[in-house]
């Protein structure tokens, strides 16, 4: 029988991310021969356990990470700093570590100090998920025909990266090399800014009089269905995301303020010609969406 | 054999609503007798043809309401003011004028000046429509379960309401009167902001650099999917809504911008409270959607 690719493989933290990378493992046992499940929250550990998600489970990540050749972060990134900070030492001389974050410069910057010699830590981020959380909410398929992108700093262990981009093609993702910066500013406009987009357009309609607000979701349009469906995403998770992102996501916020204020100036005056441009790039974007088949 | 509703309707544009009508007029004979199906753009009066929606097709306003008990609008809302200009002479006596324009204050300002006395004009909108537009992309089920919400003016006959209401209730609609501008400060909140919003966003992404953008589609994650799902509605439709609900929409737009600015300059500031209770809010609205069965 082949070795698999990690003997002993600990995820720390076990929401919709761990619990997804968990059950793929599951169909997949060439790529882990031991699951550790890892959460600080007793009742998603326990949970965790119900559901079958894994071998072993260790609430301590540091105690969880001994002896383990694989280790990935599947916290909100705003825990990071000190999650690294507590396994550190403990990490196994030759283990990979990576994660499962939204954001890759602060991810860089809040674990490598903590990386001792001879562990590789190999950032990257499978860019699936869905607007539910917990380990309830972990689906085999997530990552099929998904990117997952790497964005190592200089410097990193060929061997290392290799072996996580083995993982995730071995859970049906397509992999991807890019600079942590490039991604951090494609992202912030193709995730992080619409989702904070969403989540304020939700809280100025539960701003409006109580009479309006009722009818705002009794006659819910299409519209604002998908906006609270992206507004529905976890609190924390997303609180992390947009703090650990806030200088791409605040230059792309900066650009679609501008964008609206010209959009809301051309409404006022009547500008027919502006605002049909615009409405006609929209389509443009979307049509390309669907010959790439990502729509 | 029973009456049918209207003996003679006319629907005038047969668009993705207009189309969604007439299939659905074809599985319950009892609405209408006889189709006229009425369309200036003669490649789509030709595939309305094509695909039988209709008895007669007549690309002449005028001529196509001729004789008619029932006409609906199906257009976008600005071209209504010479519409109804058009056809208001030839309105049968007793015809029961109606619409599905998605603004009502500019209806009922653009259409009355040319309603003859005794025709009844009753304002309505099926809340109802996908992204696609034309004769093909009629559905027959569009409407079941939908609200159709009334905005008759005062002293709007009642017998012809109570038409306008068995009509989309036979289509499977669930029919309310309401306050023309309080359907249109409702809308402008669920609907036309989040349009307006979503058409913006892309705008914004299509102005980023030619190398950003190309990776904005190749990793467009599922939040920009949805943006892009509904930024791909027709164009002229949109255009009309947001320069026909001006008031309310620029209305909802400030706050929404008061909003973005606040939670920008949380983001900046990392005051992690605020960011969390408005990412909660967003959930709450949610929840409440699916409460009540329109998630």
């Amino acid at each position: 029988m082949a070795e698999p690719l990690f003997h002993r493989l600990a995820l720390i933290g076990i929401g919709h991310i761990g619990a997804s990378i968990a059950l793929a493992l599951r169909q997949r046992p060439g790529l882990a021969g031991r699951i550790v499940v890892c959460d600080a929250n007793p009742a998603h550990l326990e949970r965790a356990r119900e559901l079958g998600l894994g071998d072993e489970y260790i609430a301590d990540p540091a105690r969880a990470v001994e002896g383990a050749d694989g280790v990935i972060l599947c916290t909100p990134v705003g825990s990071f700093a000190s999650l690294a900070q507590a396994i550190g030492p403990h990490l196994a001389p030759s283990c990979v570590l990576s994660d499962v974050g939204s954001t890759k410069r602060s991810v860089i910057r809040d674990v490598s100090p903590f990386v001792p010699e001879g562990v590789a830590f190999v950032p990257a981020h499978p860019m699936a998920g869905t607007e539910f959380s917990g380990p309830d909410a972990g689906l085999a398929h997530l990552f099929e025909g998904r990117w997952c992108l790497l964005t190592p700093p200089e410097g990193t262990d060929e061997a290392a990266m290799r072996k996580i981009e083995a993982f995730w093609q071995g859970l049906g993702a397509r992999t991807v090399r890019m600079d942590p910066a490039h991604h951090d500013r494609v992202l912030a406009i193709v995730s992080h800014l619409p989702h904070l987009i969403a989540f304020i357009i939700c809280g100025t309609a539960d701003d409006l009089a109580d009479e309006t607000r009722e009818e705002v979701l009794q006659f819910a349009a299409s519209g604002f269905r998908d906006f609270t469906r992206i507004a529905a995403s976890d609190p924390v998770m997303w609180r992390d995301v947009f703090l650990n992102n806030k200088d791409a996501l605040l230059e792309m916020f900066s650009r679609f303020s501008e964008d609206a204020q010209a959009m809301a100036r051309a409404v006022r005056w009547g500008d027919t010609e502006y605002i049909e441009d615009k409405i006609k790039r929209g389509r443009k974007i979307r049509q390309r969406l669907i010959d790439i088949k990502q729509a």
